[in-house]
Protein backbone atom coordinates (compact mmCIF):
# COMPACT_ATOMS: atom_id res chain seq x y z
CA UNK A 1 0.00 0.00 0.00
CA UNK A 2 1.82 3.17 -1.34
CA UNK A 3 2.01 5.95 1.84
CA UNK A 4 1.48 8.65 -0.55
CA UNK A 5 -1.84 8.19 -1.62
CA UNK A 6 -3.69 11.27 -1.23
CA UNK A 7 -6.62 9.68 -0.02
CA UNK A 8 -7.81 8.04 2.90
CA UNK A 9 -6.87 4.14 3.25
CA UNK A 10 -10.08 2.52 4.85
CA UNK A 11 -10.07 -1.47 6.60
CA UNK A 12 -12.88 -3.86 6.65
CA UNK A 13 -12.21 -7.04 8.16
CA UNK A 14 -14.14 -10.34 6.94
CA UNK A 15 -13.43 -13.98 7.10
CA UNK A 16 -13.32 -17.35 5.25
CA UNK A 17 -16.29 -19.19 4.52
CA UNK A 18 -16.04 -22.56 3.77
CA UNK A 19 -17.74 -22.50 0.51
CA UNK A 20 -14.55 -20.48 -0.58
CA UNK A 21 -11.93 -23.33 -0.34
CA UNK A 22 -10.80 -24.91 -2.75
CA UNK A 23 -9.42 -28.07 -3.92
CA UNK A 24 -6.13 -27.33 -2.43
CA UNK A 25 -7.28 -26.09 0.95
CA UNK A 26 -7.34 -22.56 0.29
CA UNK A 27 -9.16 -19.84 -0.62
CA UNK A 28 -10.04 -20.24 -4.27
CA UNK A 29 -8.33 -17.47 -6.03
CA UNK A 30 -11.37 -15.74 -7.65
CA UNK A 31 -12.76 -15.66 -4.45
CA UNK A 32 -10.39 -12.86 -2.99
CA UNK A 33 -12.00 -10.19 -5.74
CA UNK A 34 -14.91 -11.28 -4.27
CA UNK A 35 -13.33 -9.79 -0.60
CA UNK A 36 -12.44 -7.01 -2.27
CA UNK A 37 -15.48 -5.99 -3.77
CA UNK A 38 -17.29 -6.42 -0.40
CA UNK A 39 -14.89 -4.97 1.27
CA UNK A 40 -15.35 -1.65 -0.81
CA UNK A 41 -19.45 -1.78 -0.91
CA UNK A 42 -18.77 -2.01 2.97
CA UNK A 43 -16.08 1.38 2.58
CA UNK A 44 -19.12 3.02 0.56
CA UNK A 45 -21.59 2.75 3.33
CA UNK A 46 -20.04 3.10 6.44
CA UNK A 47 -16.50 5.38 5.22
CA UNK A 48 -17.43 7.30 2.09
CA UNK A 49 -21.09 7.26 3.57
CA UNK A 50 -22.88 6.37 0.33
CA UNK A 51 -24.00 2.68 -0.13
CA UNK A 52 -23.84 0.76 -2.93
CA UNK A 53 -27.96 0.84 -2.55
CA UNK A 54 -28.03 4.49 -2.44
CA UNK A 55 -26.06 4.36 -5.15
CA UNK A 56 -28.19 1.94 -7.55
CA UNK A 57 -31.41 3.69 -6.23
CA UNK A 58 -29.73 6.97 -7.85
CA UNK A 59 -29.52 4.97 -11.15
CA UNK A 60 -26.18 4.30 -11.12
CA UNK A 61 -23.90 1.19 -10.62
CA UNK A 62 -19.65 0.78 -9.95
CA UNK A 63 -18.56 -2.23 -12.08
CA UNK A 64 -14.77 -3.68 -12.96
CA UNK A 65 -13.21 -2.79 -16.16
CA UNK A 66 -10.18 -4.36 -14.90
CA UNK A 67 -8.23 -5.76 -11.95
CA UNK A 68 -4.49 -7.06 -11.53
CA UNK A 69 -4.34 -9.06 -8.06
CA UNK A 70 -1.37 -10.54 -6.80
CA UNK A 71 -1.20 -14.35 -4.75
CA UNK A 72 0.99 -14.29 -2.01
CA UNK A 73 0.03 -16.44 0.91
CA UNK A 74 -3.43 -18.22 0.60
CA UNK A 75 -5.61 -17.60 3.24
CA UNK A 76 -7.32 -21.12 4.92
CA UNK A 77 -10.49 -22.25 6.64
CA UNK A 78 -11.87 -19.55 9.22
CA UNK A 79 -9.22 -17.16 9.10
CA UNK A 80 -9.63 -13.73 9.43
CA UNK A 81 -8.52 -10.98 7.05
CA UNK A 82 -8.31 -7.16 6.40
CA UNK A 83 -9.08 -5.65 3.31
CA UNK A 84 -7.37 -2.61 2.79
CA UNK A 85 -8.88 -0.26 0.20
CA UNK A 86 -7.46 3.51 -1.28
CA UNK A 87 -8.33 5.19 -4.04
CA UNK A 88 -5.11 5.79 -6.02
CA UNK A 89 -6.36 7.96 -8.81
CA UNK A 90 -9.74 9.30 -9.89
CA UNK A 91 -11.31 10.80 -12.51
CA UNK A 92 -14.39 11.48 -14.78
CA UNK A 93 -13.80 8.57 -16.50
CA UNK A 94 -12.98 6.03 -13.77
CA UNK A 95 -11.29 5.50 -10.43
CA UNK A 96 -8.74 3.22 -9.66
CA UNK A 97 -8.46 1.16 -6.26
CA UNK A 98 -4.92 -0.36 -4.74
CA UNK A 99 -5.77 -2.89 -2.00
CA UNK A 100 -4.32 -5.22 0.01
CA UNK A 101 -5.50 -8.41 1.57
CA UNK A 102 -3.62 -9.08 5.35
CA UNK A 103 -3.94 -12.17 7.06
CA UNK A 104 -5.19 -11.17 11.13
CA UNK A 105 -3.04 -14.49 12.16
CA UNK A 106 0.48 -13.41 10.68
CA UNK A 107 -0.24 -10.53 10.13
CA UNK A 108 1.39 -10.94 6.23
CA UNK A 109 -0.22 -9.84 2.94
CA UNK A 110 -1.89 -12.73 1.40
CA UNK A 111 -2.83 -10.87 -1.69
CA UNK A 112 -2.46 -7.23 -3.20
CA UNK A 113 -3.18 -5.25 -6.69
CA UNK A 114 -5.50 -2.81 -7.75
CA UNK A 115 -9.37 -2.72 -9.56
CA UNK A 116 -10.47 -0.14 -12.21
CA UNK A 117 -13.78 0.95 -11.68
CA UNK A 118 -16.18 2.89 -14.10
CA UNK A 119 -19.64 3.83 -13.43
CA UNK A 120 -22.47 2.90 -14.92
CA UNK A 121 -25.94 3.93 -15.52
CA UNK A 122 -27.88 0.80 -14.34
CA UNK A 123 -31.15 1.22 -16.97
CA UNK A 124 -28.82 0.89 -20.05
CA UNK A 125 -25.73 -1.02 -18.40
CA UNK A 126 -23.58 1.70 -20.16
CA UNK A 127 -20.34 3.55 -19.20
CA UNK A 128 -21.01 7.48 -18.00
CA UNK A 129 -19.01 10.21 -16.92
CA UNK A 130 -18.30 9.85 -13.06
CA UNK A 131 -20.27 13.63 -12.10
CA UNK A 132 -17.84 16.23 -10.01
CA UNK A 133 -20.35 15.48 -7.14
CA UNK A 134 -19.49 11.74 -6.81
CA UNK A 135 -15.67 13.02 -7.44
CA UNK A 136 -15.80 14.98 -4.70
CA UNK A 137 -17.33 12.91 -2.06
CA UNK A 138 -14.66 10.47 -2.34
CA UNK A 139 -11.90 13.22 -1.75
CA UNK A 140 -11.57 12.18 1.87
CA UNK B 1 -37.03 -24.05 15.32
CA UNK B 2 -38.87 -26.43 17.72
CA UNK B 3 -38.59 -25.68 21.57
CA UNK B 4 -37.84 -29.34 22.86
CA UNK B 5 -34.83 -30.07 20.90
CA UNK B 6 -32.13 -31.72 23.81
CA UNK B 7 -29.90 -30.10 22.28
CA UNK B 8 -28.85 -26.70 22.43
CA UNK B 9 -29.39 -23.93 19.86
CA UNK B 10 -26.57 -21.74 18.68
CA UNK B 11 -25.73 -18.37 17.00
CA UNK B 12 -23.73 -17.04 14.42
CA UNK B 13 -24.13 -14.10 12.84
CA UNK B 14 -23.38 -13.10 8.83
CA UNK B 15 -23.16 -10.72 5.99
CA UNK B 16 -24.68 -11.18 2.74
CA UNK B 17 -21.53 -10.33 0.45
CA UNK B 18 -22.16 -8.54 -3.32
CA UNK B 19 -21.06 -11.80 -4.71
CA UNK B 20 -24.22 -13.92 -2.82
CA UNK B 21 -26.20 -11.61 -5.38
CA UNK B 22 -28.35 -12.96 -7.90
CA UNK B 23 -30.03 -11.60 -10.97
CA UNK B 24 -33.12 -11.07 -8.85
CA UNK B 25 -31.29 -8.75 -6.48
CA UNK B 26 -31.75 -11.20 -3.95
CA UNK B 27 -29.30 -13.46 -2.20
CA UNK B 28 -28.95 -16.41 -4.15
CA UNK B 29 -30.74 -19.97 -3.24
CA UNK B 30 -28.03 -22.40 -3.11
CA UNK B 31 -26.07 -19.42 -1.17
CA UNK B 32 -28.20 -20.27 1.91
CA UNK B 33 -26.76 -23.42 2.08
CA UNK B 34 -23.51 -21.92 2.12
CA UNK B 35 -24.41 -19.76 5.08
CA UNK B 36 -25.64 -22.88 7.06
CA UNK B 37 -22.48 -24.87 6.71
CA UNK B 38 -20.49 -21.48 7.37
CA UNK B 39 -22.45 -20.84 10.90
CA UNK B 40 -21.79 -24.61 11.49
CA UNK B 41 -18.43 -24.64 11.06
CA UNK B 42 -18.12 -21.49 13.45
CA UNK B 43 -20.13 -23.41 16.10
CA UNK B 44 -18.35 -26.15 15.91
CA UNK B 45 -15.17 -23.82 16.84
CA UNK B 46 -16.61 -21.39 19.60
CA UNK B 47 -19.74 -23.64 20.77
CA UNK B 48 -18.57 -27.10 20.59
CA UNK B 49 -14.84 -26.47 21.03
CA UNK B 50 -14.05 -28.43 17.87
CA UNK B 51 -13.27 -26.90 14.52
CA UNK B 52 -13.48 -28.71 11.38
CA UNK B 53 -9.67 -27.96 10.81
CA UNK B 54 -9.35 -30.55 14.26
CA UNK B 55 -11.52 -32.76 12.75
CA UNK B 56 -9.45 -32.95 9.51
CA UNK B 57 -6.11 -33.61 11.59
CA UNK B 58 -8.08 -36.47 13.13
CA UNK B 59 -8.38 -37.66 9.21
CA UNK B 60 -12.30 -37.11 10.39
CA UNK B 61 -14.77 -35.17 7.90
CA UNK B 62 -18.08 -34.05 8.54
CA UNK B 63 -20.67 -34.17 4.50
CA UNK B 64 -24.24 -33.34 3.79
CA UNK B 65 -26.37 -36.32 3.12
CA UNK B 66 -29.04 -34.50 2.72
CA UNK B 67 -31.03 -31.03 2.65
CA UNK B 68 -34.54 -29.49 3.29
CA UNK B 69 -34.62 -25.58 2.82
CA UNK B 70 -37.85 -23.54 2.68
CA UNK B 71 -36.92 -20.07 1.46
CA UNK B 72 -39.50 -17.59 3.12
CA UNK B 73 -37.89 -13.66 2.45
CA UNK B 74 -35.27 -13.11 0.59
CA UNK B 75 -31.77 -11.42 2.13
CA UNK B 76 -30.74 -8.94 0.34
CA UNK B 77 -27.37 -6.75 -0.41
CA UNK B 78 -25.13 -6.08 2.46
CA UNK B 79 -27.92 -7.55 4.80
CA UNK B 80 -26.43 -8.86 8.36
CA UNK B 81 -28.69 -12.06 9.53
CA UNK B 82 -28.52 -14.69 12.41
CA UNK B 83 -28.10 -18.39 11.71
CA UNK B 84 -29.34 -20.43 14.78
CA UNK B 85 -28.47 -24.18 14.65
CA UNK B 86 -29.63 -27.12 16.48
CA UNK B 87 -28.74 -31.12 16.58
CA UNK B 88 -32.32 -32.46 16.38
CA UNK B 89 -31.02 -35.96 16.53
CA UNK B 90 -27.15 -37.81 16.66
CA UNK B 91 -26.67 -41.70 16.46
CA UNK B 92 -23.55 -43.77 15.37
CA UNK B 93 -25.04 -43.22 11.62
CA UNK B 94 -25.33 -39.37 11.71
CA UNK B 95 -27.25 -36.37 12.66
CA UNK B 96 -29.81 -34.03 11.90
CA UNK B 97 -28.85 -30.63 12.56
CA UNK B 98 -32.16 -27.71 11.81
CA UNK B 99 -31.82 -24.50 11.25
CA UNK B 100 -33.34 -21.31 10.69
CA UNK B 101 -31.60 -17.89 9.47
CA UNK B 102 -33.05 -14.66 10.78
CA UNK B 103 -33.03 -11.47 9.38
CA UNK B 104 -31.31 -9.02 11.60
CA UNK B 105 -33.44 -5.82 10.13
CA UNK B 106 -36.92 -7.23 10.01
CA UNK B 107 -36.26 -10.17 12.33
CA UNK B 108 -38.21 -12.41 10.25
CA UNK B 109 -37.36 -15.54 9.58
CA UNK B 110 -35.78 -15.94 6.00
CA UNK B 111 -35.01 -19.32 5.63
CA UNK B 112 -35.40 -22.58 7.71
CA UNK B 113 -35.31 -26.44 7.39
CA UNK B 114 -32.27 -29.12 8.19
CA UNK B 115 -29.32 -30.82 7.01
CA UNK B 116 -28.15 -34.37 7.56
CA UNK B 117 -24.83 -34.94 8.06
CA UNK B 118 -22.77 -37.78 7.91
CA UNK B 119 -19.25 -38.58 9.01
CA UNK B 120 -16.45 -39.57 6.66
CA UNK B 121 -12.37 -40.68 6.82
CA UNK B 122 -10.87 -38.01 4.67
CA UNK B 123 -8.45 -40.28 3.48
CA UNK B 124 -11.03 -42.80 1.68
CA UNK B 125 -13.61 -40.48 1.36
CA UNK B 126 -15.86 -43.42 2.85
CA UNK B 127 -19.10 -42.36 5.64
CA UNK B 128 -17.72 -44.04 8.88
CA UNK B 129 -19.93 -44.47 12.10
CA UNK B 130 -19.77 -41.59 14.97
CA UNK B 131 -17.58 -42.84 17.84
CA UNK B 132 -19.32 -42.60 20.89
CA UNK B 133 -16.59 -39.75 22.19
CA UNK B 134 -17.53 -37.57 19.11
CA UNK B 135 -21.43 -38.04 19.89
CA UNK B 136 -21.06 -37.25 24.01
CA UNK B 137 -18.98 -34.00 22.63
CA UNK B 138 -22.36 -32.74 20.98
CA UNK B 139 -24.61 -33.44 24.18
CA UNK B 140 -24.29 -30.12 25.26
CA UNK C 1 -37.12 -40.68 -11.23
CA UNK C 2 -41.16 -41.68 -10.87
CA UNK C 3 -42.36 -43.54 -14.41
CA UNK C 4 -45.93 -42.46 -13.95
CA UNK C 5 -45.17 -38.51 -14.28
CA UNK C 6 -47.73 -36.61 -16.52
CA UNK C 7 -44.88 -34.67 -17.54
CA UNK C 8 -42.31 -35.00 -19.86
CA UNK C 9 -38.55 -35.60 -18.41
CA UNK C 10 -35.88 -33.92 -19.80
CA UNK C 11 -32.29 -34.22 -19.90
CA UNK C 12 -29.51 -31.57 -20.24
CA UNK C 13 -25.95 -32.33 -20.26
CA UNK C 14 -23.46 -30.51 -17.90
CA UNK C 15 -19.82 -30.64 -16.47
CA UNK C 16 -18.36 -30.41 -13.19
CA UNK C 17 -16.00 -26.89 -13.26
CA UNK C 18 -12.71 -26.90 -11.31
CA UNK C 19 -14.55 -23.73 -8.93
CA UNK C 20 -17.30 -26.28 -7.99
CA UNK C 21 -14.82 -28.25 -5.96
CA UNK C 22 -14.69 -27.83 -2.29
CA UNK C 23 -11.64 -29.06 0.19
CA UNK C 24 -13.18 -32.80 0.72
CA UNK C 25 -12.19 -33.00 -3.28
CA UNK C 26 -15.74 -33.51 -4.18
CA UNK C 27 -18.30 -30.52 -6.28
CA UNK C 28 -19.26 -28.83 -3.32
CA UNK C 29 -22.98 -29.64 -1.43
CA UNK C 30 -24.72 -26.24 -2.73
CA UNK C 31 -23.54 -26.64 -6.43
CA UNK C 32 -25.92 -29.32 -6.77
CA UNK C 33 -28.66 -26.94 -6.54
CA UNK C 34 -26.99 -24.53 -9.06
CA UNK C 35 -27.06 -27.56 -11.79
CA UNK C 36 -30.74 -28.65 -11.32
CA UNK C 37 -31.10 -24.53 -11.80
CA UNK C 38 -28.88 -24.53 -14.85
CA UNK C 39 -30.47 -27.21 -16.47
CA UNK C 40 -33.96 -26.02 -15.49
CA UNK C 41 -33.06 -22.75 -18.05
CA UNK C 42 -31.71 -24.81 -20.48
CA UNK C 43 -34.55 -26.73 -20.37
CA UNK C 44 -37.01 -23.36 -20.44
CA UNK C 45 -35.24 -22.55 -23.59
CA UNK C 46 -34.80 -25.62 -25.89
CA UNK C 47 -37.93 -27.78 -24.37
CA UNK C 48 -40.64 -25.76 -23.49
CA UNK C 49 -39.40 -23.07 -26.02
CA UNK C 50 -39.67 -20.66 -23.30
CA UNK C 51 -36.55 -18.96 -22.23
CA UNK C 52 -36.35 -17.38 -18.50
CA UNK C 53 -35.09 -14.57 -20.89
CA UNK C 54 -38.44 -14.05 -22.39
CA UNK C 55 -40.13 -14.95 -19.07
CA UNK C 56 -38.60 -11.77 -17.71
CA UNK C 57 -38.86 -9.93 -20.64
CA UNK C 58 -42.29 -10.31 -19.88
CA UNK C 59 -42.34 -9.49 -16.20
CA UNK C 60 -42.14 -12.62 -14.76
CA UNK C 61 -39.48 -14.40 -12.83
CA UNK C 62 -39.76 -17.86 -11.61
CA UNK C 63 -38.20 -18.29 -7.92
CA UNK C 64 -37.16 -21.65 -5.78
CA UNK C 65 -39.73 -21.75 -2.62
CA UNK C 66 -37.64 -25.17 -1.40
CA UNK C 67 -35.44 -27.77 -2.12
CA UNK C 68 -34.97 -30.95 -0.88
CA UNK C 69 -31.91 -32.56 -1.96
CA UNK C 70 -30.39 -36.13 -1.17
CA UNK C 71 -26.64 -36.54 -1.76
CA UNK C 72 -25.69 -40.11 -2.98
CA UNK C 73 -22.63 -40.34 -4.97
CA UNK C 74 -19.96 -37.09 -5.06
CA UNK C 75 -19.05 -36.00 -8.46
CA UNK C 76 -15.36 -35.22 -9.14
CA UNK C 77 -13.07 -32.86 -11.35
CA UNK C 78 -13.87 -32.80 -14.37
CA UNK C 79 -17.27 -35.35 -14.74
CA UNK C 80 -19.55 -35.31 -17.05
CA UNK C 81 -22.98 -35.55 -16.25
CA UNK C 82 -27.12 -35.14 -16.72
CA UNK C 83 -29.40 -33.64 -15.23
CA UNK C 84 -33.02 -35.42 -15.61
CA UNK C 85 -36.20 -33.00 -14.41
CA UNK C 86 -39.71 -33.60 -14.81
CA UNK C 87 -42.51 -31.29 -13.28
CA UNK C 88 -44.53 -33.50 -10.65
CA UNK C 89 -47.27 -31.27 -10.09
CA UNK C 90 -48.16 -27.83 -11.74
CA UNK C 91 -51.13 -25.51 -10.08
CA UNK C 92 -51.42 -21.82 -10.22
CA UNK C 93 -49.39 -21.54 -7.06
CA UNK C 94 -46.55 -23.38 -8.17
CA UNK C 95 -44.93 -26.12 -9.12
CA UNK C 96 -42.80 -28.80 -7.89
CA UNK C 97 -40.21 -30.28 -9.87
CA UNK C 98 -38.45 -33.35 -9.32
CA UNK C 99 -34.54 -34.51 -10.75
CA UNK C 100 -32.16 -36.67 -10.35
CA UNK C 101 -28.34 -35.52 -11.13
CA UNK C 102 -26.26 -38.84 -13.02
CA UNK C 103 -22.24 -39.55 -13.32
CA UNK C 104 -21.95 -40.30 -17.07
CA UNK C 105 -19.02 -42.32 -16.09
CA UNK C 106 -20.84 -44.43 -13.80
CA UNK C 107 -24.37 -43.90 -15.02
CA UNK C 108 -25.13 -43.85 -10.91
CA UNK C 109 -26.96 -40.73 -9.45
CA UNK C 110 -25.39 -38.73 -7.36
CA UNK C 111 -27.67 -37.06 -6.26
CA UNK C 112 -31.71 -36.35 -6.11
CA UNK C 113 -34.29 -34.48 -4.98
CA UNK C 114 -36.87 -31.77 -5.56
CA UNK C 115 -37.39 -27.93 -6.09
CA UNK C 116 -40.79 -26.34 -5.33
CA UNK C 117 -40.84 -23.07 -7.61
CA UNK C 118 -42.85 -20.34 -7.49
CA UNK C 119 -43.95 -17.02 -10.29
CA UNK C 120 -42.73 -13.78 -9.24
CA UNK C 121 -43.29 -10.24 -10.79
CA UNK C 122 -40.17 -8.79 -11.74
CA UNK C 123 -40.87 -5.57 -10.60
CA UNK C 124 -42.45 -5.95 -7.11
CA UNK C 125 -40.67 -9.44 -6.60
CA UNK C 126 -43.75 -10.65 -4.89
CA UNK C 127 -45.47 -14.06 -5.53
CA UNK C 128 -48.28 -14.10 -8.55
CA UNK C 129 -50.74 -17.06 -9.88
CA UNK C 130 -49.39 -18.97 -12.51
CA UNK C 131 -51.36 -17.96 -15.42
CA UNK C 132 -53.37 -20.94 -17.31
CA UNK C 133 -51.43 -20.09 -20.66
CA UNK C 134 -47.89 -20.85 -18.74
CA UNK C 135 -49.56 -23.50 -17.09
CA UNK C 136 -50.77 -25.09 -20.45
CA UNK C 137 -47.50 -24.09 -21.62
CA UNK C 138 -45.74 -27.08 -19.56
CA UNK C 139 -48.67 -29.78 -19.99
CA UNK C 140 -45.85 -31.59 -22.68
CA UNK D 1 -4.04 -12.77 -28.76
CA UNK D 2 -0.69 -11.74 -30.24
CA UNK D 3 -0.10 -13.70 -32.88
CA UNK D 4 3.97 -14.16 -32.33
CA UNK D 5 3.66 -17.00 -29.84
CA UNK D 6 5.63 -19.82 -29.84
CA UNK D 7 3.20 -21.90 -28.31
CA UNK D 8 -0.15 -22.72 -29.69
CA UNK D 9 -3.65 -21.75 -28.66
CA UNK D 10 -5.99 -23.94 -27.95
CA UNK D 11 -9.68 -23.07 -27.39
CA UNK D 12 -12.63 -24.55 -25.14
CA UNK D 13 -16.23 -23.53 -25.51
CA UNK D 14 -18.60 -23.03 -22.11
CA UNK D 15 -21.32 -21.73 -21.45
CA UNK D 16 -22.95 -19.42 -18.90
CA UNK D 17 -24.25 -20.72 -15.45
CA UNK D 18 -27.67 -18.73 -14.03
CA UNK D 19 -25.30 -18.66 -10.76
CA UNK D 20 -22.58 -16.69 -12.80
CA UNK D 21 -24.69 -13.78 -13.17
CA UNK D 22 -24.99 -11.03 -10.59
CA UNK D 23 -27.17 -8.15 -9.58
CA UNK D 24 -26.40 -6.15 -12.65
CA UNK D 25 -27.91 -9.07 -14.70
CA UNK D 26 -24.22 -9.89 -16.22
CA UNK D 27 -21.74 -12.32 -15.89
CA UNK D 28 -19.87 -11.69 -11.97
CA UNK D 29 -16.84 -10.58 -12.61
CA UNK D 30 -14.77 -13.23 -10.65
CA UNK D 31 -16.34 -15.56 -12.66
CA UNK D 32 -14.26 -14.67 -15.63
CA UNK D 33 -11.49 -16.38 -13.41
CA UNK D 34 -13.27 -19.60 -12.76
CA UNK D 35 -13.99 -19.84 -16.97
CA UNK D 36 -9.86 -19.57 -17.46
CA UNK D 37 -9.27 -22.08 -15.03
CA UNK D 38 -12.31 -24.28 -16.65
CA UNK D 39 -10.69 -24.23 -19.96
CA UNK D 40 -7.25 -24.63 -19.02
CA UNK D 41 -8.14 -27.91 -17.04
CA UNK D 42 -10.00 -29.06 -19.67
CA UNK D 43 -7.22 -27.74 -22.28
CA UNK D 44 -4.93 -29.75 -19.88
CA UNK D 45 -6.45 -33.19 -20.68
CA UNK D 46 -7.98 -32.99 -23.86
CA UNK D 47 -5.08 -30.26 -25.60
CA UNK D 48 -1.72 -31.32 -23.40
CA UNK D 49 -3.09 -35.03 -22.77
CA UNK D 50 -2.06 -34.67 -19.26
CA UNK D 51 -5.04 -33.63 -16.80
CA UNK D 52 -5.21 -31.83 -14.09
CA UNK D 53 -5.88 -35.43 -11.74
CA UNK D 54 -3.03 -36.97 -13.48
CA UNK D 55 -0.94 -33.79 -11.96
CA UNK D 56 -2.01 -34.47 -8.47
CA UNK D 57 -1.93 -37.86 -8.37
CA UNK D 58 1.95 -37.64 -9.64
CA UNK D 59 2.06 -35.31 -6.19
CA UNK D 60 2.13 -31.65 -8.17
CA UNK D 61 -0.98 -28.81 -8.35
CA UNK D 62 -0.74 -25.62 -10.67
CA UNK D 63 -1.69 -22.63 -8.62
CA UNK D 64 -2.37 -18.98 -9.85
CA UNK D 65 0.61 -16.46 -9.16
CA UNK D 66 -1.08 -13.68 -10.65
CA UNK D 67 -3.94 -12.28 -12.91
CA UNK D 68 -4.33 -9.40 -15.03
CA UNK D 69 -8.18 -9.17 -16.81
CA UNK D 70 -9.35 -6.78 -18.35
CA UNK D 71 -13.16 -6.55 -18.91
CA UNK D 72 -14.71 -5.35 -22.50
CA UNK D 73 -18.01 -6.30 -23.28
CA UNK D 74 -20.11 -8.56 -20.38
CA UNK D 75 -21.09 -11.68 -20.98
CA UNK D 76 -25.52 -12.22 -20.18
CA UNK D 77 -27.70 -15.44 -19.06
CA UNK D 78 -27.23 -18.89 -20.93
CA UNK D 79 -24.31 -16.83 -23.60
CA UNK D 80 -22.15 -19.78 -25.05
CA UNK D 81 -18.67 -18.55 -25.33
CA UNK D 82 -14.79 -19.52 -26.39
CA UNK D 83 -11.92 -19.31 -24.00
CA UNK D 84 -9.03 -19.15 -25.82
CA UNK D 85 -5.73 -19.71 -24.12
CA UNK D 86 -1.84 -19.69 -25.02
CA UNK D 87 1.25 -20.40 -23.03
CA UNK D 88 3.72 -17.22 -23.27
CA UNK D 89 6.30 -18.08 -21.54
CA UNK D 90 7.29 -20.98 -19.56
CA UNK D 91 10.36 -21.34 -17.48
CA UNK D 92 11.63 -23.29 -14.70
CA UNK D 93 9.60 -20.48 -11.97
CA UNK D 94 6.73 -20.85 -13.78
CA UNK D 95 4.48 -19.94 -17.02
CA UNK D 96 2.21 -17.25 -18.42
CA UNK D 97 -1.03 -18.19 -19.94
CA UNK D 98 -2.76 -15.17 -22.32
CA UNK D 99 -6.52 -15.66 -22.56
CA UNK D 100 -9.34 -14.24 -23.99
CA UNK D 101 -13.12 -15.13 -23.75
CA UNK D 102 -15.11 -14.71 -26.93
CA UNK D 103 -18.61 -14.22 -27.22
CA UNK D 104 -20.00 -17.29 -29.69
CA UNK D 105 -23.33 -14.63 -30.45
CA UNK D 106 -21.30 -11.59 -31.04
CA UNK D 107 -17.78 -12.85 -31.89
CA UNK D 108 -16.45 -9.96 -30.04
CA UNK D 109 -13.96 -10.18 -27.23
CA UNK D 110 -15.76 -9.96 -23.39
CA UNK D 111 -12.20 -10.07 -21.19
CA UNK D 112 -9.14 -10.62 -22.15
CA UNK D 113 -5.84 -10.65 -19.91
CA UNK D 114 -3.18 -13.07 -18.27
CA UNK D 115 -2.63 -15.45 -15.20
CA UNK D 116 0.81 -16.78 -13.58
CA UNK D 117 0.88 -20.19 -12.67
CA UNK D 118 3.64 -21.49 -10.24
CA UNK D 119 3.53 -25.46 -9.56
CA UNK D 120 3.35 -26.27 -6.27
CA UNK D 121 3.89 -30.16 -4.14
CA UNK D 122 0.58 -30.71 -3.35
CA UNK D 123 1.88 -32.35 0.14
CA UNK D 124 3.52 -29.14 1.33
CA UNK D 125 1.70 -26.60 -0.91
CA UNK D 126 4.87 -25.22 -1.46
CA UNK D 127 5.81 -23.88 -5.06
CA UNK D 128 8.70 -26.16 -6.49
CA UNK D 129 10.80 -25.71 -10.03
CA UNK D 130 8.95 -26.73 -12.76
CA UNK D 131 10.49 -30.08 -13.97
CA UNK D 132 12.49 -30.22 -18.20
CA UNK D 133 9.99 -33.14 -18.52
CA UNK D 134 7.16 -31.09 -17.49
CA UNK D 135 8.72 -27.72 -19.42
CA UNK D 136 9.08 -29.81 -22.82
CA UNK D 137 5.40 -31.49 -22.35
CA UNK D 138 3.85 -27.83 -23.05
CA UNK D 139 6.51 -27.08 -26.04
CA UNK D 140 3.59 -28.41 -28.55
Amino acid sequence: MPHNSLYRTFETELRVRPDDIDMFQHVHNSKYLDYVLAARYDQMEHCYGMSMETFMEQGYGWVVKAVEINFKRALTLGEYFTVRTAIETINERGCRVIFSIISKLTEKISADGWFDFVMIDIKTNKGIRIPESIMDHYLI
